[in-house]
């Protein structure tokens, strides 16, 4: 008989972000495929994405690929899965805007059957029903997934928190979750990502009611600097603005792209006349600007950091300026945000940060909305998804806490095939997954862990290049060896130091016997050359030899 | 007529730790010595000192070193400086204890006069009068200066806390604070860690209430994880671990070391038979057992990460142990920690961190704390210290907020020397400051940023090393050059690639005229070569390019 299996690819345990393979035979649904920042030790890496080598001989399967909303952390990987898979897309309308140029850029932009999702749809696709129901995030048309299997029905929660004021005015979907909970729940699996903060994220009428003050009080400029995708942060600040007599433009790329695409779907309501170019906005009185601006999590190549030294090509600070990082700080990049607040108090502006203004909300549940959705639902079953190992086992505390007994909690990572035995989560054998390292400017399948190894290496210390002539015949070296030295950490007299390594090469090639190997040699003298710099250095620096042997 | 100045070395605006001179006439005070540990971003350097080239040519001027307790950030620069200069030294009993090691590996422990400190003291250096009085801190015997000089009594807060239920029963000293307030304040500098922090910073009572219910409840083994040189919280935990019948031991040979020395000089209260050898403590049964680890930051190499990934040579992770991370993070330490904790989750122990439990305190003044300190002693000038210039900008807003005038606060970076005018502060010009790279291994003077940035170049792309022999006087390749590849986003066929760049290379001399140099050689195929590395992997490595003349 055919089984119920469903494989988290991402989006679990250490590291990767969300996707995960809902089976039922021989049919697959995938929901959602994002990437990850790299952490700061992973050298020259560009992103990450879930490793979903274990779906490659299954794409016959797929039927097609579900995605809940825009962040990069869901969709950030689909220019790669749907080269791998031609198979249809399903996305709301929003969701759908914010994908296409990424299937662009990925040359399947034309190939792809795009559907879009509408919340209240009820969408058959093979055995699975799915149904998409509107939760609350910090982007709009964000939705989670009913989706009925012939085993029973799972109820994916998305990225979710209970906003009873958002900004778009539509709180999370409870009749809808109540209609789940009426049919009996198999299997919830929920956002755990604010599993450790106690207590309820507060609604984003905090976020206006600040921005508000902020405004009010300012008498010069304001730049709002936020995510480029947060659509919804941008039309509080542009409500915000027009309240207080300020027009607006925008500093970034992305979020000049998105506003755009957010007022053609009708998701950003822009007044007549309230956006101004970059450019022109500077003609009004500093009291009437307002600037939205990316950047927010220090990029030192985007708009606030270039701010911040003073590089950006038409914006400049100036004291007097209000400037709002409306923003959490995504862990590991404290210290170039806090770089980038420092150098923006000492160009003299006030600058305002989630440290000393409530600026910002999360866009996801904490633990009383958890439990509330565990509680409205009642699931037989719990899957804590969206979350590092710590989050998820926090997440199962509290479905224990509430009376879900802990033999239908599964806390996996990433790879772990889930199937049910009578209407029971069971933990099964574990596939290929983990995730891959990818250098975005290279079409390659992703970075070997060995050369992130080798980068490290070369970052802590260093590296000397020697290139020699040998003749393996004599045994004997021929000419003068050249060394270079490229960030070393060596004194100012560099030229004796280089004499003194060129030194270490010859004696060195000096004590060969005639009919030595140039491979030999050049093994030697990698030894030699390496004890000599840990003696001038106490570091030890790659060293590459290079032996040309003598005709 | 002489002038009071004063200049911070270290310890203000964007980073590098605390180091102060305070100068009358042709005479200096030193106030600390602090490191601070690089950012990631900050290749192969170990750790960072203060700028103290402003001191060079001013030795003779210097008529000690005061020190105000014994953390990193306050003497870990110590070692550089009591170098640089053979001056007494003055700290107290415990801090003394723990600068001894560092004059010792700095060779300079015998050479220098060290002076104990006791709260209550009062010590004529030179024109200065210096008056330790106890401050509440995460290390005991911490104090705070009262610094008479010719043009008034200035105040030095050290790093302090008003806990009024301190681990060692003694509270900040109010009583001396109250009559350096009766004297008259010319100027406060106080302590800014936690200036963006509302309340008060609670009492370490909360902690060893924390690691009470820890213990208690524990029905296996429990492993505290904490700052080597967080004496109170070892004193804690020993503390809790006798009221619950457990012994104790010690992974960590800097905390074992700390230990050593708190009870030989009676800052640590150890019943007998309560310390038992690491190696020993197994034969207990495991709830009996508290061990007491280091690497609370997630640091690669100590006790905590090794447990992480199972690699300790007598310690191993057990489903049923509680691990304790006792500490708070240190922003850029997230990503490290994080992946710890989870790896502690993976192995099956119950993991307790500031995110779920309150089992740390901060050691610093929360801004309810820095407004008691400036309403105690009203001081007529106020210099914020200690802290990045977002925090100086807050903690002075506060001052404000109290009515001391704007114009007698002052922000300023490292450097900044200020100076006072019928006792009103004044900033004047900036110095030499800012801060040093040290490469610990290295002996030298520290590292030049160039070097870091090359770093960071070799950190992203990798490096090409290109050997070849050259003939210029026929402008021609001689023999087959070698190309090496060390940390590029290479994909399997790496040997067709090396090859590519081979023939790269022979036709880019081959292009070459008659009589053209090796050094034009050098640089046509580094520019060839980079190009082409680029089209293969659209990074730009490093390429590095030595041609060998033939005869």
């Amino acid at each position: 008989m055919d089984k119920l299996r469903i494989v988290p690819l991402g989006g679990l345990g250490e590291v990767g972000k969300n996707m995960m393979a809902i089976e039922y035979g021989r049919n697959i649904l995938i929901v959602d495929a994002g990437l990850m920042f790299p952490e700061s030790d992973m050298y020259g890496v560009d992103y990450i994405i879930p490793d979903y080598n274990y779906l490659r001989d299954k794409g016959d399967w797929i039927r097609a690929v579900v995605v809940t909303h825009g962040h990069e952390d869901h969709v950030g990987a689909l220019g790669h899965v749907m080269r791998s898979f031609n198979v249809p897309l399903y996305a709301t309308r929003l969701t759908l805007g914010l994908i296409e140029g990424k299937l662009r850029r990925a040359h399947v932009l034309e190939r792809t059957a795009l559907h879009t999702l509408t919340p209240g749809d009820t969408v058959s696709i093979g055995p699975f029903v799915v149904e998409p129901f509107h939760v609350c995030h910090s982007i709009p048309d964000t939705v989670g997934l009913g989706i009925t299997t012939p085993a029973g029905l799972i109820v994916h929660s998305g990225d979710f928190k209970f906003d009873h004021t958002p900004v778009d005015g539509q709180p999370t979907d409870f009749a809808k979750l109540a209609e789940f909970a009426g049919r009996g729940v198999l299997l919830l699996m929920s956002d755990s990502t604010n599993a450790t903060e106690p207590g309820t994220t507060p609604s984003e009428q905090v976020v206006t009611e600040a921005l508000e003050a902020v405004v009010r009080e300012a008498s010069g400029r304001v730049i709002i600097a936020t995510f480029a995708s947060l659509i919804s942060r941008i039309q509080q600040a542009i409500d915000v603005a027009g309240r207080y007599g300020r027009k607006f433009a925008i500093a970034g790329a992305t979020m000049a792209e998105n506003v755009k695409m957010g007022k053609k779907l009708g998701y950003l309501r822009v007044p007549d006349g309230m956006q101004w170019a970059l450019g022109e906005i500077r003609r009004l009185p500093s009291h009437e600007q307002l600037i939205l601006a990316t950047g927010v999590q220090g990029e030192p190549t985007a708009v606030l950091s270039r701010l911040a030294v003073g590089g950006h090509s038409s914006l400049r600070i100036e004291p007097g300026d209000t400037v709002v990082l409306s923003s959490h700080t995504i862990p590991g990049n404290e210290e170039m945000i806090h770089r980038v607040i420092n150098r923006l108090f000492q160009k003299g502006a006030n600058v305002l940060y989630e440290s000393n203004a409530p600026i910002h909300v999360s866009g996801h549940a904490s633990q009383e909305e958890q439990k509330l959705l565990l509680n409205i639902l009642r699931p037989r079953n719990f899957l804590p998804i969206h979350g590092e190992l710590r989050h998820l086992k926090q997440h199962a505390r509290l479905a224990v806490e509430l009376g879900i007994p802990q033999e239908r909690i599964a806390v996996v990572e990433n790879g772990h095939v889930l199937s049910f035995e009578d209407g029971d989560i069971r933990v099964g054998e574990r596939v290929e997954g983990g995730y891959v390292f990818v250098d975005g400017k290279w079409e390659g399948e992703g970075i070997d862990p060995s050369v992130i190894r080798k980068r490290e290496d070369l970052a802590r210390a260093g590296v000397c290049a020697v290139a020699l002539r040998y003749d393996p015949q004599l045994g004997k070296l021929v000419g003068s060896p050249k060394v270079a030295l490229r960030g070393l950490a060596i004194p100012e007299a560099l030229e004796s130091l280089l004499e003194d390594a060129r030194e270490v090469v010859r004696s060195t090639v000096h004590q060969t016997q005639p009919g030595t190997s140039a491979d030999k040699v050049e093994k030697r003298v990698r030894h030699a050359l390496s004890d000599f710099l840990y003696r001038e250095t106490k570091n030890r620096p790659e060293v590459v030899v290079m032996a040309l042997e003598e005709a």
